[in-house]
């Protein structure tokens, strides 16, 4: 991706309640993000929640996107299961399928396919279950974007198999000198600090280039850029980050 | 409808599997029946049969119906389950919505609409659930009827909502002479000999009467014969009963 | 129960969380009630949850009571589910069992058992349901008390089986006149009040009185006082009600 | 272990149904093994089979021992699951509990403790897993013993913490020449002959070797002896493996 890129979408993990729990301020962070990733029901959302999200993000104009996971709630996703390649896939169209449903009755439509957790964070390097996402975004919509890191087996493999990808990087977390993010065992693996994100957030935009956890600089894509939701302050790390976006001049997208 | 159809759905519960678990002899019953009603994860069947099952459908020329359930795979969805109307009816359209993905990918479509279990009974006489029913499919694909009862508060609430119904008669079930299903816990309220079942089928559809358990006579609508899955002998019930239609000069139809 | 009593159980339900979400706020609730109705898995609370709560309520010499419920996450057992007596039966014992272990691990014990939402509900009419708590729990240990309120199918099945009863009422709930709770979905169904629950809570243990959202009177017994830790403002609601009890002059004890 | 030990317990895995689903032939093994690693509701195993199960085995004086599993009913635990070593240790003491109230209901206990499925051959070399079932068997009864193979970290781990173990042998399954199991995708992973199955039994406990799929010898402990209850002709197998180790003079125990 160029440096002179001048357009984002601002990302967020969203609709990851169940039954009677929630998790994160959806509302408020329906009303800053661009684009709202999804949970289908397997490390959270519910059909009711997936509904009532997909309503919210419609009525604020928020691209819809299918956080897909492994088949997960105890373990809200964050996980590895080891599933078999071909029940993955079937497993990732499942929840594809569910949420289309609610986009479609929201007046929208599922616009791109992200992994949640563990899932993402395998498909990193776990050649078969890159492959599972990308051959369910394949077989849902070939036409669909794939959030991910760039670099990662996601990424490689859906551009081999002509599917688009989506360069993702994150406001909130720390990185290592080696592009992958700090694990969220470490201390200052998240960057709680509304303004050090928003500033971290314009560079990668604006420069390409992010500081490492050990000071050193990398280059970076990011066409999208995640806030978590369940991060402390995420509403404000998220309200802070479109604002100081918008200062640089760059322009929030719900295009991906 | 009228007592000269000579046109008739048959139909089986089909994909009520889970993770390891089957249930049925799917193989032989897709071959037999002209319309399956696939289990959606919710009391039977996860993504792997249930897309497993749509290849056999459309392989066999078979129609595929969305046996939507309530969430109770503890209990195979034959337990009632004091939903909310509004919850259940994201519940419904969650499993029809991932159960399209899986028909569409073998070539195939849902075409009608089914309750499984203690939510086919609850709904002929609870009209929240009937309403639940018919809405999450007017809602999913206004066009698609629903197999039910004559008589039953889901056949009402349909008509009134302009969804169309297709009558749905039990070829291995006894009734009792005010027209519903002697619950299974009764002696006899099974019909396991197949050429009894089949020629019950053949009876209902050409005279449109049946026989209750009491001796009495009266009037059934068919135009689609279940056999159930799990009855003993399903699918030499399914295979005479067939047999016994054709012979009858009965067409039998994938069109529901 | 005789009017002069004055002594009486503060509880509140408890461990209500699932996987990554939680439920009210445990920390706080725990250093005030004296006996925890603990959730076993099956409508909320997971196997660390549960060994968290017990041993904090071991800390606290608050007394453990197994909360259990129907099988639904989903629901969090708030959905009446028609399951059979028998599986009911086993269903409670498996709670008992587990949450059995983590009680004994944390030094303390399970000493009451409770029923939760919608068994707790049904249980004061649906004799079967009713039967199942009591038959498991006398499966389980039969010098175990149920708690539940006065006049219920649980009471006299209970009081029928053998099985000792401690009547419990609510702090935060209005009644009606014939001393059923006010639903949920009723406006003024929730005492938010601190101070009035908490006058409310003093009255009904020392004069064995209350006053129906009606306006009339009638009597109550209160051996156990449950504060429901959803409740807004609970934690404000569970201390001045222990204060006022304790004004009065009321022992709070976490025997049952 | 000494190669003249002429007792052996032979052992099947039982109770892995779910809801409306069975496997294996329960019945038929129950009276032919001498331990049963029943299942406990996470891999397989609803409290009602768990009862039936127990007191199944407390008739046939079958020894109960608790097959823990990774909470993955739709994988029936044979998928990794990466949980924390402390969530899972909870995990498999709430099996152990339920399992416990249904094993002393039917006049018995749980005397021993097995790891199921991904569970069991993770623990062979994934040291944290292995600890968890040590620490859970510790923590829930220290007097128990563990099953499992000789050689792997959950042996190591479980004698360093003073942990009995119990070395098990697959009569049903093909080994490499380092002593571990053919991979189950591997062509003649399964011994299926039931007199071939037999004799390596008997072998494996007279002599204390086996012979590897590539031909070579290696020597094997066997105190335990397991026969899959879902191999093909599982109950022909453990039938001619007991009679020929009874007619070889191998006392079969259930003392474990």
């Amino acid at each position: 991706m160029s440096e002179d890129v001048r357009r984002v979408a601002l990302t967020t993990d969203i609709g990851e309640g169940f039954g009677i729990w929630r998790l994160g301020d959806d509302e408020a962070l329906m009303k800053i993000v661009t684009a709202a990733n999804v949970a289908c029901g397997f490390h959270g959302g519910d059909p009711r929640i997936m509904r009532a999200t997909c309503e919210m993000a419609a009525e604020n104009a928020v691209a819809i996107g299918a956080q897909v996971s492994y088949r997960d709630l105890a373990g809200f996703g964050r996980r590895f299961v080891d599933a078999d390649v071909d029940e993955l896939i079937d497993d990732l169209l499942y929840q594809m399928g569910a949420l289309d449903i609610f986009a479609r009755l929201a007046g929208s439509s599922v616009s791109y396919v992200r992994a949640h957790g563990a899932l993402y964070n395998a498909a990193a390097t776990h050649k078969g279950h890159a492959r599972a996402i990308v051959e369910a975004t394949r077989l849902f919509d070939p036409s669909l974007p794939i959030l991910c890191q760039d670099g990662t087996a996601t990424w490689t493999i859906a551009q081999e198999s002509g599917i688009r990808v989506v360069a993702e990087a994150f406001v909130d977390r720390a990185y290592t000198a080696d592009g992958l993010l700090l694990p969220r065992t470490q201390p200052n693996a998240l960057v709680t600090d509304p303004d050090e994100a928003a500033q971290r957030a314009v560079r990668m935009v604006t420069h390409g280039r992010i500081t490492a956890q050990s000071g050193e600089e990398f280059p970076i894509s990011a066409q999208a850029l995640l806030v978590h939701s369940d991060t402390p302050g995420a509403v404000e790390v998220a309200r802070r980050t479109r604002k100081a976006l918008q200062k640089a001049g760059i322009q929030l997208s719900a295009q991906l």
